[in-house]
């Protein structure tokens, strides 16, 4: 067993807190590294917090890690020591249905194993996750991470990235499509940089005036303030895809009547109260809405690659994991661009 | 102009009662036809009670018109006196939006004008639908009628027929996919065996155990009753597709879980209340809720020719017009074995 420095949650009240646990002996097929980035994701509030119940503490939150291998089990043949590695949302799944056989373990008919939050399939221990000190990962879900890119923006890529990444691709959105982008956070402000960078037309739709410039030094071509009538009236009709990354409730019928015939509302958020929907928005114009979550750990590798390739990275606020809870509530006000990611130098 | 007999509504909450009126003298586009049936629907109920909002009196409801034409404009090439003919729910659109070039004249981006209760384009004259002995109409919204079908069984065809038909084409339903539909009426009815003529493994999802055995001899493979858990539970992530003909307000999240990974809900049927969502029943399986409403001309006569070469109707009860308001108090009891159908021999 390894001793492994974190942080941790107690209970869904009291702030995080350093906490000392152990993770498992390196097996065949595991790899460890060393953490050296966290992104700091909206899903860990929610979490810590019990907001969707059924939470598991002492939690260690983080699904967004990067970092650089110190050991490789017998087996491993991915990776080897001093190689540059990332964990994202899963550490394991059941390996053996559909969605898993089609590299789609985020949809796992038995449930993936989140990497925190969630229990071993075997032992069933507690997963814990990346705002700690070293992580140990069966390689299938371990990610290989490029040398090229800074490694702090890259963390956020594991989560944010392929949350956007998995259904733009899904849809097959690029030139000719209008995508809109619901909300400039970590996911809207990567689903601009993907939608753009797959040449659709994005336009952010936001209820922030003040984040039209950095909207478009991210790549959108339009800027929608969505408080105002007149502009939604614009775009009435316009979009084929909207990429709806809002995590609060929010008018859905507003959102649908953006949408041209045949378009989709793709939903990544998952706001505490249903989605109110009246049928007439959808029916009117075979409009639909839909959800995706993250994505298999194929489409992840693809996305990293892709990310190297092109040159794109999430844009971050780097912390000390001493102001995690300072962090949490400027995410909560929204008061973040785009992403807090963790030096876990200061561990 | 030509002198009509009709059954009317003169406001929101009177019964329906004779009313002659006047039709528009046929020019040279046009194709007049004697009615000989008109079928039913639920949406005749919302709208002469004005329950979706903005009813136009007097109302002559009905949009599912069959009949023998009897004058034809000089321009009229598709028809000729004597032939049968049908009326659905729309006779004109902008004719120039992508939508209406692409022949789905019911997404017309500039609003297409209902059979009903809708206003002529031109003249602003409101539409009398087909509770009537008589429709004029332009000859390119008016759709051959094969003789070889009963007749009074086909006038469903043209709304609750193409309302289910065009989904299952637009989503490309067919052999290997397991096709739930909810709920047993007009629309379910047809959803069961146009989705069973395509070769789809249908499963009939009712609150009736007494609708089994017709579900079944409707061409439903297998029947499970929504108000049982267990059955419930034994189709969960089962289906491909749902077609959702409920336009009562019905639990979504139910009907979402039992969708695979990417199942589409198609909701055919209008509540008059929002749907009520929760994310993670879209988001957890990267599901999806769409609406579809009837169909665009082109698709409609596909329809009835698909119908008339596999010898498709709708399973009616015939009724005397003066019989009109009970029948409409029976369809609010599910009393209807599947469609009413006016003989309009009897006005």
């Amino acid at each position: 067993m390894s001793d492994v420095k974190g942080y941790a949650a107690q209970n869904a009240t009291t702030p995080l807190a350093p906490w000392n646990f152990q993770r498992r002996e390196v097996g065949p097929h595991d790899v460890q590294f060393d953490i050296l980035y966290c992104g700091v994701c909206h899903s860990d509030i929610h979490q810590v917090r019990d907001e969707w119940g059924g939470s598991i503490f002492p939690m260690v939150p983080g699904h967004e890690i990067v970092g650089r291998v110190t050991k490789v089990g017998s087996a491993v043949k991915k990776f080897k020591v001093g190689d540059l590695a990332g964990v994202g949302c899963m550490v394991d799944s059941c390996r053996e249905c559909e969605s898993c056989k089609k590299g789609e373990e985020q949809y796992c008919e038995n449930g993936n194993t989140g990497t925190y939050n969630s229990r071993e399939r075997e032992t069933k221990a507690p997963t814990y996750g990346g705002y700690s000190n070293l992580i140990v990962t069966d390689e299938d879900f371990v990610l290989r991470i490029s040398e090229k890119l800074p490694l702090a923006n890259v963390a956020p890529l594991l989560c944010a990235g392929i949350t956007t990444y998995s259904p733009l691709r899904h849809w097959k959105v690029g030139k000719g499509h209008k995508v809109g982008v619901m909300g400039l956070g970590g996911l809207g402000h990567m689903a601009v940089k993907f939608a753009a960078s797959f040449g659709a037309e994005v336009t952010m739709l936001s209820t922030s005036a003040d984040k039209e410039a950095d909207a478009k030094a991210l790549g959108a071509h339009k800027f929608v303030l969505t408080k105002d009538k007149e502009q939604v009236k614009g775009v009435r009709n316009y979009f084929d895809f909207i990429i709806d990354t809002v995590s609060a409730p929010h008018d859905y019928n507003m959102v649908q009547s953006l949408l041209k015939t045949n378009g989709v509302q793709i939903c990544v958020g998952v706001p505490p109260t249903p989605m109110e929907i009246i049928g007439f928005s959808l029916i009117g114009k075979r409009r639909s809405v839909a959800g995706s979550m993250i994505g298999g750990i194929p489409e992840t590798q693809e996305m990293l690659d892709y990310c190297a390739t092109h040159n794109i990275v999430s844009d971050v606020e780097v912390i000390d994991i001493r102001d995690i809870n300072g962090a949490y509530d400027r995410m909560m006000k929204g008061d973040v661009r785009y992403r807090f990611v963790i030096d876990m130098a200061t561990l």
